[in-house]
């Protein structure tokens, strides 16, 4: 610890006001996690990693921008990782999940944003997350109004570079996103000195493959009748997914999916209701739905967000020698995600429709983080299309404070009776 | 009134709750518009039009359809207009600023969205608006969060046609806007049946420069002290220019401004405090935060809002003869508005503190539709700007009920008194 302290402290951290946030989350995490009955044995690596959330993994990032590297702050499943890898950079996901950077995020934004940008927000003002201040660049992207505007603040404490996302998916926003691609493959050129070629940009595409042929393996074996790994347990690995070392992460995943395979063979079945969560992401850590859900009689099996099937599904394509198809393999995969940013969106309502199915869940939860506009507008489809196939769904919209918990669960209740 | 009812049956109008909406319009508006002191008389036409605004306009704009003609309606000043008239089409503006049509929209929208938009969706699904009632067609934008959603549940009910605004302003930026452009004007030729010539195009655009220039010079006869119009009929004015023939629109603000050049010169002044209003839109009839200032000693003498000078500053260049030529000069003035909606958008904070100067304000109202993200973000900046200019600004974000009203008139009585 004397360490860290001595590293966040070189890192311009709110050192007091970071370590009331250190204080509270081993409790947390603690009551949260440790709980559970029966855990696989290969959670212990993803226990370490979140006891070690602004520890271990910051002197690593540490120890490379010692050695020249450059750390890219990202926010976004749309941000291609695979162009900050193939340039010998450092790509990791931003504090945006816990209350304790509300209040700061409120000095600078309204109360009527959604707590992802407001935490985002707070823990850059406040200066007590070591990712944000370890980030030679941060990476925004114009998916939604709140993050587009957030980025000119931010700007103001570390150069943003932003992705004009394109709103639709005719043929020209792939074109425009193949474009916007380039232009971040400039620009994290420039940052880091690092000329990204065919042969680095292909091995970091595989790379990423890997993770996401990894992570796709952990949620088909929550296709088991039970779920041979609790929803929390999946979802803290979707979380840490963002900022871990991608090769070393990969390695763990699929160490955990060779025991849930055994696992699976001696499962006994339990009347638990299947439950797929679909909407806005969440950041670490923001367990609030699921430790509700799972403290019910209900398995999480499935998460149709971006801290789920999202960040995963799909993989970029390796064929082509070119940069330029290369290019075109990254926008195509990318801009097939399936984001309520885009207008229309009808992707998303066969994905939840597929998925249903495929995890044969009893019943769907729509989380909305409280002011995600496309997220809620997009509802009214989305329910339509559930109730046309019969699938229950409750709509749970919150934010990050502990004050509605007491009824969230009652609903959460009742729904599960009901289905 | 009797063929209006006819008129309306056959648009498929919900008679029996269009009636609760008729009556309660006038008793508003005499009581915010005819109570003012000292009316220039060119007002009459547009008291005429505004209580005729369920009746004589929509007549024009059934007669235009059942000669072959298309009504097109739009909601957002960066719809190019000139397109429209060019192909002998009536472009209008969607009801949207009333309380009435909020509960409908409620219906199938969240509550956490601005009262705009709400207003706009629960106008169309309760079918009481004969705007929305005539329309061939819609055209959206992806202006925001909100909007960009809506067009998917519009579309259920007229055909919705979304040109995507980019959310940036770098030189691909333009190229893209030029490309929506050519596929909005490649809509409005199939929807018509008429051809755009760069004949039709030069003459709309000569027309629509025209009306920005009526409105121009009202608003540069508004720099007089005192004023020689009221904020009140000023807004109601650009809210008329939305959906008024835009030759006789433009001819009945010159009549007006003719008046209103005579009245200046024997204005005795007052010590009436001049505001500057800046923010979101306000749509017919949203004159809650007008009539609430001028109740007070205060005028308004300019709205930095989309009804406002963004409405009409800037001209487009007639320049060219060639269709390239013409949608390149649309495209440039068009993505020239400073709207929230860009990031950044450094230009309206110049435009603020360019009208501050001009108008000679004694102090800026930031006036946010509840729930609009970009506009309530940009707040941080505009404000930080305003105080080093030393010219002191109010946040009032508010909806369309009356609940507030007080608590807005006490905090606008202090505002005064302090600046």
């Amino acid at each position: 610890m004397a360490d860290y302290r001595e590293m966040w402290e070189n890192l311009n951290m709110d050192l007091e006001k970071h370590d009331v946030l250190c204080e509270a989350l081993p409790e947390m995490f603690g009551e949260t996690f440790l709980n559970q009955e029966n855990r696989p044995d290969g959670m212990n690596y993803f226990n370490y990693v979140t006891a070690e959330i602004h520890g271990a993994r910051i002197m690593e990032l540490e120890k490379h921008r010692k050695e020249g590297g450059k750390v890219v702050g990202a926010f976004c499943v749309f941000v291609p990782d695979e162009i900050i890898l193939a340039a010998d950079a450092i790509s990791v996901g931003l504090c945006s999940g816990s209350q304790f950077w509300i209040e700061d995020g409120e000095k600078v934004l309204p109360r009527n944003l959604c707590p992802l940008i407001k935490a985002l927000t707070g823990a850059k003002v406040s200066s007590t997350c070591p990712y944000f201040q370890s980030c030679d660049i941060l990476v925004g992207e114009t998916t939604c109004d709140g993050k587009k505007k957030v980025w000119e603040i931010l700007n103001e404490y570390t150069p943003v570079h932003v992705m004009e996302l394109p709103q639709m998916k005719r043929e020209e926003n792939y074109e425009m996103w193949m474009n916007e691609i380039k232009l971040f493959m400039d620009k994290i050129e420039e940052l880091t000195g690092n000329k990204i070629t065919v042969e680095k940009l292909k091995e970091a595409i595989e790379l990423n493959n890997e993770k996401r042929r990894a992570l796709k393996r952990l949620y088909d074996l929550r296709k088991n009748k039970p779920s041979p790994i609790s929803g929390l347990d999946s979802l803290l690995i979707s979380q840490i997914a963002f900022s871990d070392e991608p090769r070393r992460f990969t390695e763990k995943v699929n160490e955990l999916c060779d025991e849930l395979e055994e696992k699976v063979k001696t499962n006994t079945s339990t009347n638990k209701k299947r439950i797929m969560v679909t909407g806005t992401p969440m950041a670490l850590p923001n367990w609030k739905l699921h430790s509700i859900v799972e403290e019910l009689n209900a398995e999480i099996v499935v998460e149709e967000t971006c801290t789920g099937t999202r960040y995963f599904e799909n993989e970029v394509s390796t064929n082509g020698d070119t940069m330029e198809e290369l290019i075109k393999n990254m926008a195509d995969r990318y801009l097939d995600i399936n984001c309520a940013c885009f207008t229309p969106n009808k992707g998303r309502v066969e994905d939840i429709l597929r998925y249903a199915e495929e995890y044969d869940v009893d019943g769907v939860i729509y989380y909305n983080l409280s002011f995600c506009h496309t997220y809620a507008v997009e509802y009214n489809n989305v329910e339509k299309s559930l109730r046309d196939n019969n699938i229950p769904v409750l709509m749970i919209e919150t934010d990050y404070s502990e004050e509605d918990s007491g009824q969230i669960k009652t609903r959460v209740e009742a729904f599960l009776e009901m289905i």
